[in-house]
């Protein structure tokens, strides 16, 4: 109700602000007799952990995970597995330039306005820094759909200006080879050269800039989503857009889709090796909030980060018009980093409704 | 968590089937004392009705609402209000031909994989008829949130490839009477003319198109919305995607936005005759997933109608490849009678909203 | 969240006043292909209704029940069943001399301090008629439960200072039997003359008194209810202390399990069978809030009616002392038409733990 | 939804298992700016932590509150405030010889059943261990209410047998001095001398015994509570029924007033300087569902611990037939410890209803 929990089977609470003790989140209802693999938990923490390349921020932080219950012997038991992330890099004099000042397009002025007061070193609890916890338990989701055949695979599909072509996606755990291969994790080779070099130029320049996520699901059974407002792609959505930064999100053909004919947008169904699937699929994978068992397909549009390395007039507490400089380390670009957050984010999705799909059937 | 309700302090529940006995819907949680104009809910039906003109479907249902519960002496109570619409135009043989066929980009066939059972006649739940409820409900949040000085404004601002030009949002109420003055519901009359005969021009060619639509809510206090995963435009994005046909949600400079950089899209913030206020609002008046007081933006797509005039591949229940033929009476572009949906959605997100920030604040 | 929803995956939402034009339930999350007995939910609203006996309030209303939507030839689709019950006999002016008087136990106070506004007529919402609305919904869910080999059996055991003795409960349809041929509805004969008659005279003196119903679940698997929060038995209690006029709730041993030993109380497992059972039942059925596949039993008591044929002295809404007189049709005791209730909630509970349990197990 | 949070707008959510490497809490929804007590959060936990007396367990751990986040020099942000509570004295090897037993009145059995896999040591996260986790949400809860001039008191008004008289409770003050004077917490104290007795004979013995908690709410404005489903009365109920051994709640009058008449149970309102009260509380504070304004009072009862130090019979994993030896260190009585965990969950209770009452009114 007040905001930091998602899911309702399959539930997450986060808590922790940028510059506190920690940061983590508890998974609650994760079904029991899940082997839990902490190396992976960690190895998903490292995909958005600050620091990674020069066209993320300079931060240094290792990002730690630490599950604190819910596991026994390797396994989930069915209680809550709570996971705690301590803070390290905490330069929080950074911070003391915007005690009391509200940076723009940050959520310093929103938060004095909602609750009259605020942590403000790194942003508190509005910081990007939040999302880690998502990976933790997105990383947790992820184990249990494996056991379900459900694959998910994210990567960066626009930066700037900048479009990747549609790429082959009939082997995924080909793509995500591409993916991981680049600093921008764009599974496109090419673009992916010219994403860095563009990103980089706009790092230099003390600018920052947006770009784009796509995402494909795979594996998911037809028969997930409930209908009206808990749409499969609504909560999809609804993920999405929590994430910090995200201005956009369509599913299968999406805001494209919208200037087509129906005759040209319809998916036509046919049988295909005994399995009943479209020719086509500007639906996503989801007809009337349901998935239909083809490739779930969204994308995600992310702005540019609000923190650069310039000059900008603002307002203080007391109202009155001052100058805020770019100070700190931050990403040039959210988009590499946040490939792994889309990701955890479809996860923690798809588990929940797979609860809710096993509540309602085959009784 | 079936998937009926939406809103969680401001919560309704909407039942029924196109073709059943009746639709409607339970508001639970309007505060007391607000006096309920049940001609002003009506003429919300009436803007949603089919059969309002050349471009709607010529389906004839006159939609009227009956309040049983939760209004004493013109006043809300405080306790559920529920709402009844009887079906009346139902034409259920007109449906007797989909009755064990899949129709293409409907939820026929993820219904009977959820199921196992479905009410064929008239996509039975998965019909848009279920949105009248929504708006009916909606009708009582306006109504409150006229109370708290909010306005909410939609209109179609594309149909096709056709796109609105930006219009001069100053006066709300102004721009309603224009877009009551055309039969697309577009604030840009000369647009309007062009998507009115472009629109007309696919219903005689038997096929159906997409659309845009974008809303302006105007009046929020800053401090809605709650941080993290219950962001203001998550919900607004949530409830969007949950209205029929949507495959697309963007707010403020949404998906253009992940195109700029940082420096070209931060929104400065500056006072304005004592108020605080930002020059620019690419932040669509959400900042952190707070309202930050300026105008609220968002952008909402809608897919073509799925039911085309024409003869279809597709599968029966069997399996087997069979023919489908278009029948029935359905919309060739369903923005205009969307607008009213769109606008209904927009209205519960911000009552429950208002009613959260209400519980936390203050004390 | 505004308390008139009940459960999460098998949730209903109740509506309506008791002098207003129906009152009425939403059940939302019901599974599809569960067949629809609409004889068997009359028969379930026949058991609540007033005027059945001369210990019964004489209002007459037949309670007749419509389903709006959710079923479809016969059988539910999964989509929300909405039932109206359209109100009769009412006599509105029967309450006029209450519009402005506070009744002495009632809720007309506490409605007036909550929202400033209440419909009086028959205590609005707060009468005992809204009941019938979740009898409607519990028929349903005795369906379904039936279908899952799971029998819900509730009789008087106690009014007044009358205590029924242990009955022998190894065969519950017979013991339905026994309770539907007495108008008390207990299953011990003799005890149910002596209620009667005292039940008889304190309604011939104007004058109202309190009873106790207990109740058996059998067939209920181990594994149900959710630890720590919502223990099988917390949610049970709920229920029970949501129905109007319940005072006290316990279950298994009770309140005088509290009085005895660990050597005394512990249930020693064995087998019996082929099947794991405690020799003895002081848990009801429920260890660690969760079932053990014993029967699960429980007690609820009631408060005598407020309302009583004399005058009593209370205050008006300016908070003036004045005289109520006792008017209308009332119930000298509740129990015999709130057998039917609580067993009503009781299979609400079971239904929702059942998919609760569904969702997060053999996956 | 699996079990491990509580209320709705201020809401807990609890993690860990006995013999973890911590347990802890979150808390979602506390106001903004209330000042955080440290030394008071950690004084609550003192007085429910083990080892305090010779008539509670023997075990040793301090029980000692960190807290994480949500906290920003003293005062709540509004952001989800989370405390971890390290477990320290884990002797896991006294629990070996339970790890393929099932204790008889323990949730072993029940937990197997339901989940396939059960974190043995200390009862996993069936301990009453837990509640240290609630104790430490309800200070932070304390510490709200008492802004709102909000008092809770409990003590335990029963043991075995022996049952406390009236007390004088016209200052809460006085009496928890009283009650914290004596190892039993009993604000009676020639009955808590006797209760004293009687708990450390029945220890010697290797049993153990109930008891009962009875607890007075004072200062709680008219108007909490929502009607129907979600009654003031059944959300403490539930609460109540959600702590370890609870067996029966009952508020006001409870089961006693089950058996007066209306004649003598009615509570007849009246002004005493200028604020209506009523000239008794058989009503417990509590009319339909909702706050009067008057004390709201429940009584609370709790079965014999189930671990006593002598051999008992049951069945291990395989389902034989086997004996279990009383071993550990364990409570003979739980109420002197439950005291303040009835009060942690009143206090949650109160400030949810507190958060709805805001959110609804006023407006």
């Amino acid at each position: 109700m007040a905001g930091n929990s998602f899911g309702e089977l399959f539930r997450i609470t986060t808590f922790g602000e940028s510059h506190g003790k920690a940061i983590g989140v508890i998974v609650d209802g994760c079904p029991s007799n899940i082997e839990i693999d902490e190396a992976f938990i960690q190895s998903e923490l490292d995909k958005r952990r600050p620091g990674q390349s020069k066209i993320t921020t300079q931060r240094k932080e290792s990002d730690t995970a630490q599950i604190l219950s819910g596991v026994f012997e390797g396994k989930t038991t069915g209680t809550p597995i709570s996971i705690v992330i301590p803070n390290e890099d905490q330069r929080s004099k950074d911070y003391s330039h915007i005690a009391d000042k509200y940076r723009p397009s940050h959520a310093d002025y929103t938060y004095q306005m909602k609750y009259g007061i605020r942590d403000y070193r790194g942003g508190g609890r509005s910081s990007a820094r939040e999302t880690a916890a998502r990976v933790a338990a997105g990383a947790i989701a992820k184990l249990f759909l494996k056991k379900q055949g459900i694959e998910i695979f994210a990567h960066v599909s626009g930066a700037g200006q900048i479009e990747t072509p549609n790429v082959d996606s009939s082997d995924l755990q080909a793509l995500l080879q591409i993916r991981e291969d680049n600093i921008v994790r764009c599974a496109d080779p090419a673009t992916a050269n010219e994403m860095i070099d563009f990103i980089d130029q706009i790092r230099k320049n003390g600018d920052t800039v947006g770009g784009r996520i796509s995402t494909i699901i795979r594996g998911v059974p037809a028969g997930l989503g409930e209908p009206v407002f808990d749409r499969l792609h609504a909560e999809l959505g609804k993920a999405m857009l929590s994430i910090n930064a995200v201005h956009g999100f369509e599913y299968g053909s999406g805001f494209d889709g919208s200037r087509l004919k129906g005759s040209e947008h319809n998916d036509i169904f046919t049988q295909e090796n005994g399995k009943i699937v479209t020719r086509t699929n500007f639906s996503g994978g989801i007809q009337g909030g349901i998935s239909n068992g083809m490739d779930i397909t969204f994308r995600v549009a992310f702005k540019p980060v609000a923190t650069i390395m310039r000059d900008q007039s603002t307002l203080n507490q007391e109202g009155e018009e001052t100058t805020i400089s770019g100070k700190g380390r931050h990403d040039p670009c959210v988009v590499p980093r946040a490939v792994i957050i889309v990701e955890a984010m479809a996860a923690l999705v798809i588990a929940d409704q797979l609860l809710k799909q096993k509540a309602y059937s085959n009784i």
